[in-house]
């Protein structure tokens, strides 16, 4: 009974309130995720689960309790626990006291009944940076600033910024330097000449959008603040500062909460036209004036969700979708090649090779295109055009819908989370939506 | 052509930045809202409509451009200005050079072209404080706190708190007094009571959650932030505090963002049964945990976007369908009446007479209810049953539509703004927006 | 194997060719039908099925194999077989080698499982001939042409042509006599004066291409065939003699396939005002007209749809909702009240009686319409108020949701047949035909 | 007004009833066709046109009025002219009278304004056998029949009965001789051995069906009618029998309304495995099993819906699409190539061939597919391979909407006619006919 389960709730001593965290000395990046809904709720039910994980020796880092959205009026427990103990029997016997049950982990591998972790709500993006492939202070002994000591140091004070990053807080300010002002004007007037003939029209259309309201100009970085908040504004798309590499799951699981993890340090000055590996320059003359288009936007994010679960093969199949397209994209105006990839689109020389008429050119077919190798140093070999924003999206659409994965996903840009799409009654909360989608639509109709 | 456009963006001396206002002395509740889309952007447009407002002496407050939404691949103007100089003839000057043109404003009585002031984004809410129609601290001289300096002062503490609020900033932490903690458990207390037989079933699903998660407990009185964080996690709602008396055109227009506006002030300790205005103890216990149902929640931003816009008429009769159902709505569960209505459910005496029978009951039915005349400071006469959230939803977008206004409206949670429906390539959108969500529930059917 | 299914096909001797009766002497009025896939469609699988019958001695009546639309590439078998035999342990039998099993009958009273018993395809509507109620020629005593001989001769040569009658057939042309085209003269004369400002706006817009393609005139009773092709040009909808007094759950379910039972005779000529049964000037003044409007037709066929495999008690519901909309149906425009039943319609009494303010009026809904007793021979006590066909339509979909039916059913009017609606692919192919309506629209509209 | 509308229709002596036509002696292949709604409906309004038509002595073969599907509660007539005597002056005063206007004429070669006749009705089929570009008797010197006058009078008595087929007569059954039946009985037996290993599962899943149900054996010819009654049960597709050689335009037109033009005839007995023309063998052991799967039906009716009123270019395109699809077709089952055009499938020598792997096949795409050129009497130089029929469907929905033309297209299986889309009320059924589908789609999906 409902009323007796309040009381519970009030007095229960072992109630764990959800949003606290119970660190007990290890890595959450260990953490095995048990979603599940009891069979009935009737009082002592989450003291029962919790003497099951003790009995099995299983430490927990966090539960939490929330509305089912699959079993109306009923409860689920999400809980993060560690892989140690008895954990299979926990599992075996949590299952005969649930309705609903799964394992989400970043341990997957061992298990086939569990699903690769990813985040479920936006501020889950916080946990990436724990997991970083390399610091971005790290640098290569062929980069260019390598035995530059002032340079080392302004890439810590950068990564240390995007490290400390929480979801939800501005993005840092920075004040650039007048020698890192000075790279900065070279690639931008050097690029901004060939833009109206070489760059595709949303990247035209947008580009005067953002010097007027982001600071783009020849002596003036932009600040990753301004432009988050115009691309907010635009298509809800907004950025993150990245301390170092992300994994390719991570990375475009950014995308599916349309959040794009960004650099914000600059090459080295001694070659203000090279740099091997994505910096401000890149991102925000190459990336962010496509991500205001809302085509573009919803292209981007439905790498995302395609990609949020989906087996390992499947990840690298999807970041090489991302890599020629919104890496090296190209498309056709009215007959002509024009660039969309940001790649490109950031670099003065590769931009004119591939629209040169040499580089050789296929349609994008993500099923296809999916398979290509590439090289990241080199100018591409190969480059793919899509017909429009519209079409690539419906075909990566399509393309996703191939990969194997038990349920389907929605994001919810209301409550900034992944609805897990698994049950019948979501899938009635799709259709009521379409209606009430179809509704607007006729009213606005019946307006015109 | 576009190169020109940006070199003219680039070099234009009177560029006006967008998002920063230029204050010229008068309050913006005055302002008039003119929204355009020049013929052709050739080199130096904007210097021709910046000479229109000089020619006819209107000082303009700010000025902004942004991609259209009705004409792909052409730029809008949207520019606050004081109704003061020659307005009358700018606008038709400025109608000459304009594709489209729309006029938004507070004073829109006086003119038959143009459409009632209502807020575009979520930040525009902001606006409101300036604009509440009596300040918090002000009590009527039979308020039970008028002759109490303390409470007084106190009242003043949260007007204060309320109207210095900021869109994203967190909402302010309140250490409440220990005569204001015992005011509420005394509340608390008798209607935890009533709850689980006379509360719907929505209402008594989200109460426990309310208490594991935002400290809804009978020696705490829960922090706006903690449930507003809840809400955002369950439906997209948010809270807003709330210095005075809202107009009912800006309080409904607030829930077309799923934002509600709250108080946070506690009635006075002498009358710990009664208040003759809302107080935290009305928002939290009463409205709030409706607003963590789906449903519900799209009930409630409905009746807010069936206000934006609206003619005077039409907001007072959607004023009268929120007060029947938000805050005294009843609906009938396995043929029993239930209470959702947060009138009813932050006041024992009245949630326990609504239900006993005595009082008489009508369906909900927007176009009736409507007219219904009601008191504010007694139980009501009659009382209006929903079928359900959703059939109440189904029946105000249909009332919505008989509402006499040139456009069709949606929310875009990405951007957390209104989009105006009045033009082709925007219903489009829609259709295009809908075969995606098509896909969608097909993906997620076949994984059924 | 297909293969081998091919070869077994080709030379089974067993085979019993789809759309051939094999009669065996029994009234196909106690037929129980069987639908079922089989778990494999390996060789002899027909033969082992055929084996069972015979094992229980069950006779069969028809056995027809056709492709599954639940499971793609895959055959379902339709058996019509006699209540004899050991029924119960066929069916058992049967359902151990089947995926797919379900049962329709008229008997379905004894038998929980089953499906009461509806027409599948519309030449399943010749079955209705041998199941009327009363035969058209047997008058009551106080019947104006009781004891007129040459009145019932008469009646019984119409009734003979209705029973006659099978699907597909012209529909036969009757020579009227000067008397009975008398009698509908007066009638026409009569109630053609009132229509202009008594009936609804679709009747009157209807009337004079009645008048124009059907031969509608004082001097002229119309032949159903001509009014039946006009209606099919118009909406679908064709009339059918009946013979006689159909049930309810007959009639009804011809609405379903867009047919409307029809009778060809007319009053007696003592009486011309008065009838107390259903005859050609109800038919072709009353009903037709309305018919001929897409919004009134999609709503009655929604009666019939709502109609088939339903309970007995809601076939009582369904066809009370259709004598008060269809026979006694009011509606309102611009405030005044109009009516668009047929009863009114074709009564010059009772259609000013209801519109003079005197009769009681009520607003439609199903729900608590189905529960309101009417007489048949007086005028009725109570109307109830349309507020547009478009909204009865929608209050008559969502009210036939609640009937307790374990399938949804749709009319495919390309095939002129009823999908029973029971399996994730037909879903599958529901929404991918939702799609397609979805490019129409889109497609007709860019084309605005 | 309406009531003095219906008096002028009563009495007005010059009404022209639809349905007749008025001879005047000429050929209707000339007529054009007007379509238009008065501005207002007062009497005389159709005199007045008349008069127009007189005036300018345009000669009328036949004069239609009919509910306007574009503005609710008005009319349209539908007049079908001779383009005589002043028709431009006559065009110009109808326009001055009318809110909507449109011509249809087979002379649209010289109009810019008027789009090229389609049948708008299923019975208007009836006039392609009129417009034949060969008569089915006339064989060519090099024919195998040439030289035989029994195999030419026997084609002669073919054609006859196809010239004289009129819509909704039962198809004419043929007694074929024992030279046939053997002709016959070679192609059978030789094609049905290779079904199981080249024809694509949709035929061989309906093969056994034909064989059940339509007297598919090797002594045996099936008749049309059975076919086309199956058909009709299994996808809503008819046959009609073709007394000689079609138009491009004429044969695509039928597929809009799911009728396939069918030869009765068979080829010569001295080369059963070789036929110049498409023959008897060709239609029901080609197309017939394909028709009765419901993704092709549908993929053919698209290109038949695309046809209607399009420019002749695209009339060669969507021929040339229907060639490398529905005769020559190949689809991939699990990575092996299968055919599904009626062409190999007809053909033991080109079945084989075009899968052996020597063929050139390339993906089928209507843009690049639709300017391939073809030889008619050798082996196809080139293969196309679909998807799925799904997939092909969706494609040419798609290339479809970039036909230009000047309205949408759908059709209306209850009224067996085209919907010319061209206004927003149209635009607005639509919507509502979606929002019941997804009614539709919302029970069944509950009743799962």
């Amino acid at each position: 009974m409902v009323f007796e389960y309040i009381d519970s709730v009030l007095n229960d001593p072992i109630l764990m309130p959800g949003g606290n965290y119970i660190k007990v000395g290890k890595d959450s990046a260990q953490s095995i995720y048990l979603i599940f809904s009891p069979h009935s709720e009737e009082v002592g039910i989450l003291a029962r689960y919790l003497k099951i994980f003790e009995n099995h020796r299983v430490n927990l880092f966090h539960i939490e309790s929330r509305a089912s959205t699959r079993m109306p009026n009923k409860y689920e427990f999400v809980v993060e626990c560690c892989p140690d103990g008895d954990i299979e029997a926990a599992i075996s016997d949590i299952k005969d006291l649930s309705d609903y049950f799964n394992i989400i982990t970043r341990n997957y591998k061992d298990n086939k009944e569990s699903v690769p972790w990813f985040p479920n709500r936006i501020r889950d993006l916080d946990r990436f940076a724990n997991q970083i492939l390399s610091y971005g202070a790290e640098l290569d002994c062929d980069h260019p600033g390598f035995t530059d000591p002032v340079y080392r140091a302004r890439r810590k004070y950068f990564a240390d910024i995007a490290y400390n990053y929480k979801h939800g807080q501005p993005l840092p300010h920075v004040d650039y330097t007048k020698e890192e002002i000075d790279t900065w004007g070279q690639v931008f007037r050097q690029l901004t000449k060939l833009y109206p003939t070489h760059a595709c029209k949303e990247h035209n259309h947008v580009f005067p959008l953002l010097v007027q309201n982001c600071g783009y100009r020849e002596d003036n970085i932009p600040q990753l603040e301004d432009i988050s908040n115009f691309l907010k504004d635009c298509t809800g798309f907004t950025l993150r500062p990245v301390a170092g590499l992300l994994s390719s799951r991570d990375f475009l699981a950014g995308l599916a909460f349309r959040v794009f993890h960004s650099t914000q340090y600059i090459r080295h000055s001694s070659r203000p036209l090279y740099t091997p590996e994505p910096d401000v320059c890149h991102e925000v003359l190459g990336h962010v004036p496509l991500f205001a288009d809302p085509s573009f936007a919803q292209f981007s994010q439905e790498i995302g969700l395609a990609s949020l679960g989906a087996p390992d093969d499947y990840i690298e199949k999807l970041a090489t979708c991302f890599w020629f397209t919104v890496e090296y994209g190209l498309c056709r105006e009215n007959g002509q090649l024009k660039a969309f990839g940001a790649g490109l689109l950031s670099s003065y020389g590769e931009l004119k090779y591939a629209l040169e008429d040499k580089a050789e050119v296929r349609p994008f077919e993500p099923a296809k295109t999916a398979l290509q190798k590439y090289p990241i140093t080199e100018y591409q070999p190969v480059y793919y055009v899509a017909e429009s924003f519209e079409d690539a999206k419906d075909k990566m659409i399509k393309y996703a819908s191939t990969i194997p994965r038990g349920f389907g996903v929605r994001y919810s840009a209301y409550t900034q989370s992944i609805d897990v799409l698994d049950s019948k009654p979501q899938i009635e909360g799709l259709i009521t939506n379409i209606n009430q989608e179809m509704q607007i639509l006729m009213d606005a109709l019946k307006k015109l």
